[in-house]
């Protein structure tokens, strides 16, 4: 278990200080900074690669609405949940604070939103609190679809890090602007502490909705997607 | 069937709330959008992600187009093209549906032509319908043929979904110019339904041109480029 | 034979359409418009992807250089250069004819240098003779040495056309502002042909420097990098 | 041997002639130039790309502070590591001198810092000698554990070049504003010799962190990461 525990640590950790890092350090330097785009290749690439490191030791969440969303799925044991959240959520802090020791070497530095999320004033593009829920929600439920269904046995071994974590970039590449994108409530915990706006306020947002998220996703893979879906659905209609 | 289907339906969904999502929410973002080359980036993510996720319960066609080229080319069963037809269209209208309740959610927002797909007044480059017809024609033949060829025996199962999802990120960095890219009816009628623009009136095209770049496709790979094309070709001859 | 030759036509097809359109029609499209960035990606995608679809009928050169490197090397029958070399120029000419009537689609439009290579004057950065034929010479030498090593015994079959296809995205972006990059004669001139610049005068290097990097680089490759250089190196001090 | 240490020049040469050779030449190309995140994917993709070519050969470090982790990981021979240093340092000078050669074909050339890193003044973003020194070790030691954990057994073979490379990707999407990014000592002394700033008086923390990162990334995953480091703390604790 220690390692297991160590894993989530240092792949959450590596997910706030290349992800959050990206944005805090590089995406808006002058003339050639890396944008939007950059950013999100950098949050998908931490995933990938940490995924292929370390993921045959913990299952590579870094993530604990993706570590509910395989409870309720099946794929993992609840009595697992909180050590791993704890796991998660350690590691997204103190990435947080490394993070926060590089940025702060620079005479003009001010931490601002410190690439924390938020709705309403906190949101990139003054998204409400609608927007936000529905845009968490949803797309946290198609990232647990994406884990569920690469790491499912029609898929050869070896290949499930490369959709998981391009598919983080493509749920950046869209939602930034929004919420600056969360789907992952270590992340937002991480940084929110940092932060020298409100985030630590709208935080339970971003825990509410990607876990909603999570078992959404989870529920609508099991009952209307995986293979012994048309199987189970007889079975419910023959119960009934 | 259930299974398929749905997995036609999330799949179209997702290629249409990422897609096109990308294109509406964060392409034009002030300093630091993602631009064409990100918005290019989200197509083809989608259908890499969805293609591992479900690819192997409906074959992840999320395209009316590929649908029927996989039949002309005889991988696809025609009696199951227009339940996947509807799948993929309804997919793609609630996509749209929901992507708009998310981008409607700040102060300034107006639908615009909402990533839909034009040739003349309504292509981005005010590019003519001569253009157009020849680009989605051409670009989604080639689709077809990277289709038939990555599924082709002669590659090890499990690579296919990344020269499918990096071609339609190809296709979308030359082409989006011209006509903002389609090669999937679908696609092109869940946006249209909520553009501001007359998009709906030039939906035929894009109906009309893909289908008919998917059946030439189809056409190309059975006869000049599958491994058995030589025989197929002297099969002719003789029997002429 | 013939589906051999279909595959070299339409994969040097594709690369012409897709990565010389991207930058005729995309790169500096106003605003969002994809640069030097978006069109490295488009031509590795499309030999990515092209590869994928028919490297298992002709192989995948889709240029003429590759084509003499695997000669050299020992990969590829002499006997058939001739034949790849006329469907891959042929190929290239199409779809250049394909790309000016899709690109003069639009009012205003101007071919310039239709994304022809050039040094001098004709250089995107104004670089000189001298760093043309050096950059042109190294960089396919090294092509060819990646080519050579991906699909050597030591990687498993179905990895070779993303190191391919990448490492030509990566020769993109260094090269494009010395000689707009061509490392492949084939691509150079099916476009040369319809710039209004006096490309065509400068087509002769952008045979030379290819054919001698690719000859380059399979010497290197065999003679030093090849698991079984240690052993020609000892079997020729031996002889000597 | 002989061919070992040419891979490991060849591959070494190919970092830094595409990597700093996409900073020097098109990074900043004016409107339509490649910007950082060209940068960050030109040094993946030199990875990625010489990884799959040569990496059967000999390893495919590229970097001695690579040669480094891997021998303290026990999974590479300590006397093997200067042969390898001196193999990767020739290889990025002769590099070097390669892009000065082509940087240098054009009329208003000045090398500048050429591409090399630095802190303080000579730090991209201006970042202090404390930010830079904490930046090269951690980000050096998360490439260490990527690079254990995607060449153990529970990867399958095959895969490890994709998460290394765009492992280095990521780690310049977050650093190149603090130190240009270094984490690899041959790369950092290749151009420090060209470059007409201070660089030189820099380099000695471009070998010193990047080697502390590198054997602390090494414990790391020996101690708490790999599968059997359960047994080794019990062990451990058995034998206190």
């Amino acid at each position: 278990m220690l390692n297991k525990l160590s894993a989530e640590f240092f792949g959450t950790f590596w997910l706030v200080l290349g992800g959050c890092g990206s944005a805090v350090i590089a995406a808006a330097f002058p003339d050639v900074g890396i944008g939007l785009l950059g950013v999100a290749f950098a949050f998908g690439l931490t995933v990938l690669t940490m995924a292929y490191a370390v993921g045959g030791i913990s299952g590579g969440h870094f993530n604990p609405a993706v570590s509910l969303g395989l409870a309720v799925a099946g794929r993992f044991d609840f009595k697992d949940l909180i050590p791993y959240w704890i796991a998660q959520v350690v590691g997204a802090i103190v990435a947080a604070a490394v993070l926060y020791l590089i940025a702060s070497g620079k005479a003009d530095f001010t931490a601002g939103g410190f690439a924390s999320n938020g709705y309403g004033d906190l949101s990139p593009g003054k998204y409400g609190l609608v927007a936000a829920l529905v845009t968490e929600i949803v797309f946290t439920a198609f990232f647990i679809m994406i884990i569920l269904g690469a790491t499912s046995a029609s898929v050869p071994t070896g290949f499930a890090p490369i959709p998981i974590g391009l598919g983080l970039t493509l749920i950046h590449l869209v939602s930034i602007p929004v919420t600056n994108t969360s789907v992952n409530p270590a992340r937002s915990t991480g940084v929110a502490l940092f932060a020298e706006t409100a985030a630590l306020g709208q935080l339970w947002l971003f825990w509410f909705a990607p876990l909603i998220g999570a078992v959404l996703g989870a529920i609508i893979w099991k009952s209307l997607l995986s293979k012994d879906s048309d199987a189970s659905v007889t079975a419910a209609v023959n119960a009934a």
